[in-house]
């Protein structure tokens, strides 16, 4: 695939995302307000609550994870119009784990996506709140926007998949690891695997698993791409970590050098950069090898490997 | 009914609900164990993130919620059996309510149900990262506990009701409001109702419309427990503020005078403690009277409905 085309791809893709991201989030403040104190002369206490979601879910991004969800529905020649809802919900829960991450207690971080986060614009309990209310809203959007025409049975499969430790509970564990292993003498890859396996692996699995049963997949297919996607992820994550050393806060829109000054567990730290590089091009490779027995329609997924590897490299 | 018998409904009911919950979580943790860092020899690295999701969780607590959700069931006379996973996910998203609202940048609080809040003892970060994992945790309940015979579109149903603005994002927005409203100058009862309706009443009535849905009971029947619900959670709340004034830390398990202490908006600040009183009876007459065409099969709640004024009081 051209570079221009994934250009393309990922554009019009991230567009139908953020078009629908925001029809939901409109959705809920309208539906709560009807429960208000509409009609008694009072704003709704809660806007500010909204606001606050709002600013963290339409502020940016690259709505990979969505991309991914989407991707696999379209590998397994499903419609992705019946994965919309799940690849927006994953979005938003990557959203409550970024502003519950960078809140003081944890990363301690000004600046995401491009902008203060949201604890510096909304406080600290609204931040919290915003975090929790947007992970309840992603699994109330799985089960009440996904198209009639899917089965509830395979909604439920989606739902045990995002909310278990194969997702985002498996962002908790990566988390809680992660904060037991900064600063930490005996840091080892396996531990570093583990860590990176679930804070960023596990949702990034879901959402090409999630994509793959909404677009009623084999288990076949099921099963190649979720190894595809255990590879992805953990270059992700390596590059994530290498871009912490190397890039610049105005493309990557948050702090750079924080987690050398947390002493944070990550693979430059213990392999240095070029190191790195090539291990996260090894998982990319092998990735990409997964696909080899399949034709045009994983061009797509062969694209999204390769992209993540150079992107702002 | 008399209060003994009540008693021992209200202790075999807890205990059935603490015996499901103290298995749920330890399937947790070996479900994450297996796919951790098992036969390398170091030790799970999240595992202090289970213990803190534990100690909340098994720490005590009237498990009020959850006895609601089984009411609702058995009043419509269903098996109490399809609604057990359910009713767990109720007591594990008022836990997590519980944990973070306890946290320095909301309620500061330093004791629980007797005992030292989540974050003095395990920290701030992973007292949020715990309150997170159990929200998740809650829906991954419903998906993967509730009995086969229990239909998926049922299941949907009561996920759509606690995930949403009627359930947990119902918390949120009450915290929010509350949150809004400490030291406000324009507090009036049309604001305090918002709060309380929202913050305590939206998982009270959850419990107990999912107790119903659950129970396959009629709509006429859902549309009686909800108002039901509705009068009982508002003198919940109002009786809950009363304690904050007149009850023992020995007895409640939550320090005292805190609601004064931090000017939060409640019934005594306004109305002081004896026609708070007032307004509790009336909405619990309320809430009793509306079950005045139903026989026997009310008797539970009518004597829940007593038993939540009589609390401690």
């Amino acid at each position: 695939m051209h570079q221009k085309s994934l250009e393309n791809y990922l554009n019009s893709q991230k567009e139908l995302i953020n078009k629908h991201l925001e029809l939901y989030l409109s959705e809920l403040v309208s539906s709560c307000e009807l429960e208000g104190l509409k009609g008694k002369g009072i704003q709704e206490p809660a806007k500010i609550l909204f606001d606050s979601m709002k600013y963290s879910v339409i502020g940016g991004g690259k709505r990979l994870r969505p991309i991914l969800a989407l991707a696999g529905t379209e590998f397994v020649n499903g419609d992705i119009k019946n994965t919309i809802p799940t690849a927006c919900a994953i979005e938003l829960i990557h959203t409550q784990s970024l502003i519950h991450d960078d809140l003081p207690c944890i990363d301690n971080d000004d600046f995401r996506r491009g902008q203060p986060s949201n604890h510096k614009v909304f406080g600290e309990p609204m931040a919290l709140l915003a975090g929790d209310a947007l992970l309840a809203y992603a699994f109330h959007l799985i089960t009440t926007k996904t198209p009639k025409e899917v089965s509830p049975r395979i909604i439920l499969k989606v739902m045990e998949e995002i909310s278990g430790s194969n997702g985002f509970i498996g962002i908790c564990i990566g988390q809680a690891a992660d904060i037991q292993y900064t600063a930490h003498q005996n840091l080892n890859e396996d531990i570093l695997q583990y860590i990176h396996i679930n804070k960023t692996g596990a949702l990034i699995k879901s959402a090409i698993k999630t994509g793959v049963l909404l677009g009623n997949g084999t288990k076949k297919q099921l099963s190649v791409l979720t190894a595809y996607a255990s590879y992805i992820g953990l270059a992700f994550q390596i590059i994530d970590d290498i871009l912490d050393v190397t890039g610049q806060k105005s493309k990557i829109g948050k702090s750079i050098g924080k987690d050398k000054h947390l002493c944070k567990a990550t693979y430059p730290a213990i392999y240095g950069i070029e190191e790195s590089k090539r291990k996260a091009e090894t998982y990319i490779d092998m990735a990409i090898n997964l696909l080899k027995n399949f034709g045009k329609e994983a061009d797509i997924l062969r694209a999204l490997a390769k992209y993540i590897i150079n992107r702002q490299l």
